[in-house]
């Protein structure tokens, strides 16, 4: 049988710190892995700008509601059903994925969580475990499932990697160039297609 | 991070075979592990005895299809959201379920297979792996993950014992005799009473 791993951020939403730095106008919270690569330096970085300026988990889950689902996420998701199960799994927290769930029906999520104290400030985040997307993959695998990855960025690669079939959904590209040997797709069409034949070719 | 574990027969959705054999009028379909305790050999009469009838997979589905959901069930997943995560962990068959799933909102289910040939007859039925319950608990342990497991007959009760918090759901007086040291409620109010005590004394 099949399971069907995909990202959220970037596959299914937006990217959910880019869209905190546009609606509170604070710019340095559109820094990404790209402008400082230790996520753990990058992680305690925002939660110190987000205590400078007094925002709370209230305050980024507003934002988080306002975000729309990328146009045809929604459909992609109804489409699998029956076809083939999906969890995400995604390097967000439970905290931040809850409003973007309760939108594409509350599916499975493997991902971290915070610690926030009782005035709603985050004072810690908490990683599930390292490497914890490709671990989901192993661990899917373990259970006598293969695996269809979906992802979009530099923390999916392993995953992608793990999985019998990896595909990278509308990356950067730098993305692409860094890893040739994986296929991409530029639409949910084309993923539909995609998955559509694996499936096909590939008995349960 | 917690996550729930719930059996599928007899805590959310009437037992299938049962109903199956109701609704084809067929009373030895009625047979279960407790009149035949092999499993395999269980199957393997069932199987039978549907290409006696001529049934194929396509009957089978018409009658899960009429299968309502447990008064109340549908209204306790939704409860859940946000809470706590939930997947189903079951010894059915992906075949079999769709049209169950379909009513509960899709979650994911760790479940078997059938071989189904192109008629439609069921030639066979695969099991993911031995000890199939038990091992999704472990592996949501791996995953760092604490489990709450909900199920109602014997093939639960490892399952149970795997995670940390184990809950029969109104199981037969014979479960209960034969495992008095586990938990057992008898509705869905004591039900999420039960998850959110769990929830509430145990941090993420």
């Amino acid at each position: 049988m099949y399971m069907l791993c995909c990202d959220l951020e970037g596959v299914l939403v937006p990217e959910v710190w880019i869209n905190v730095a546009r609606w509170t106008g604070i710019d340095e919270l559109k820094l990404t892995t790209r402008d400082i690569v230790d996520y753990n330096a990058l992680m305690k970085r925002r939660l110190e700008i987000l205590k400078q300026h007094g925002l709370t988990i209230n305050d980024i889950q507003k934002v988080i509601s306002l975000l729309e689902l990328m146009p045809g996420a929604l459909d992609f998701i109804n489409w699998l059903h029956g076809r083939v199960q999906m969890v995400v799994v995604s390097d967000t927290f439970r905290e931040f994925a809850d409003p973007l769930l309760e939108k594409i029906g509350w599916p499975v999520l493997f991902c971290h969580h915070l610690t926030i104290d009782k005035d709603g400030n985050i004072t810690d985040f908490n990683l599930r475990q390292t490497e914890a997307k490709k671990k989901v993959v192993e661990a899917l695998q373990n259970l006598n499932f293969k695996v269809i990855a979906i992802g979009d960025s530099y923390n999916d690669i392993t995953m992608l990697r793990q999985a019998e079939h990896g595909i990278l959904y509308r990356p950067p590209q730098n993305v692409i160039d860094d890893n040739q040997d994986i296929k991409v797709v530029a639409s949910y069409s084309q993923l539909k297609h995609l998955v559509s034949e694996i499936l096909e070719t590939n008995s349960l």
